[in-house]
């Protein structure tokens, strides 16, 4: 990618919650936006939606591997039981590429906090070198990144990757789309920030809201 | 205990880092406090300084199981290595009280976070049901609690437990003390606030500062 030219986003699995909150942030700031599933048809129908939402024509739908292939940023909003599998199918599509792993693995209906190692190290585990991947968006409610595209979010983002540079390159992508990026630690540190996710529904379960949120504070840029 | 009267604290492992700095704070707002030590005198010698820095002689020194027989509400504040002896040997002075444990298994010179299960649900498992356990103040910095003892801390309190009335009661002893604390589940939940202190760290250092925290937000009381 040309240092003038914003990035190529592709959103694998982005046809789910997560994904298309995201392409409208991004989409929205200016940046070439992919989404990305197993049938071609599903996310030609979700960039359909998007474009139509946005009122452009530039986002694209194909699946994953093309996706993966022709973008420069991949995040992977995949639903968590199909975590290893997506990543073993796209190993070779994702080299060269910033790899976003956004898995939480905690389920809704039982949330208990996963163990490590983190998805995201698991990812780099699977993925091996060749891929730079960073662990982000785990938390972000679907709800309010459709909201409001033009307006910052109330979400912080914790960003741990083993290469600080990638990490930065997330964190600025994260503040393109309104959302306050924080670099936390290395990979291993991103199973804290899935575990989040079983804090956040055991706090809405005790009052009985839907709006709890984590935040990070004294840290002044 | 009474229901006038208010409840019997006493810090356990109580000469430490965070102990004094509880004690300072639930002292201040006229809680009875004991410090706890495996040493008497090292238990004594902490109380006068409290007392000596508060203008009060009411603070008692004991030796751990000793004090953890006169209160009501213990408060686990050992180091992280010495968690599991410490309970089993007060499992019997425990029984019938309120345990709470403010242990967080995270070295701070290689901090990684720790796998399930909780270090609480391991003290609940230990102690039996006869004691209430609460997962509680494994984030609240030491120097913070020092300072300002009338003012409230910028550090919000997360509170596991299974046992609802039990973690009402430290959430009523957490604001006295000046912290927001909020309900955040059962005890599996809090091996993620133990690995939040991890995220802290990583946080501090890629910052380079040592003011960084977590908090909740999204919910009105």
């Amino acid at each position: 990618m040309s240092s003038k030219s914003l990035p190529i986003i592709a959103l694998l699995g982005g046809t789910g919650k997560e994904g298309p909150g995201l392409a409208l942030r991004w989409a929205s700031a200016g940046y070439p936006i992919i989404i990305g599933s197993r049938q071609r048809e599903k996310a030609e129908a979700t960039a359909a939606e998007l474009n139509l939402r946005l009122g452009i024509t530039s986002i694209r739908g194909l699946e994953n591997s093309q996706a993966a292939r022709q973008a420069d940023i991949c995040i992977l909003t995949v639903v968590y039981t199909a975590h290893q599998a997506a990543l073993e199918s796209l190993r070779a599509d994702l080299q060269g590429k910033i790899l976003v792993d956004a898995t939480a693995r905690v389920d809704f209906r039982d949330p208990r906090p996963p163990s490590p190692p983190a998805a995201a190290r698991l990812a780099q585990d699977i993925l091996g070198p060749g891929v730079r991947v960073v662990a982000a968006f785990q938390n972000v409610p679907a709800f309010s990144l459709r909201k409001n595209l033009g307006e910052p979010l109330h979400a912080d983002v914790l960003i741990c990757s083993d290469d600080p540079a990638a990490a930065q390159e997330i964190i600025r992508l994260a503040e393109a789309g309104g959302m306050q990026a924080y670099f936390a630690g290395n990979l291993d540190n991103a199973v804290v920030v899935e575990g989040l996710t079983a804090l956040v529904i055991g706090l809405n379960k005790a009052y009985g809201i839907k709006t709890a949120s984590i935040g990070v504070s004294g840290i002044s840029r």
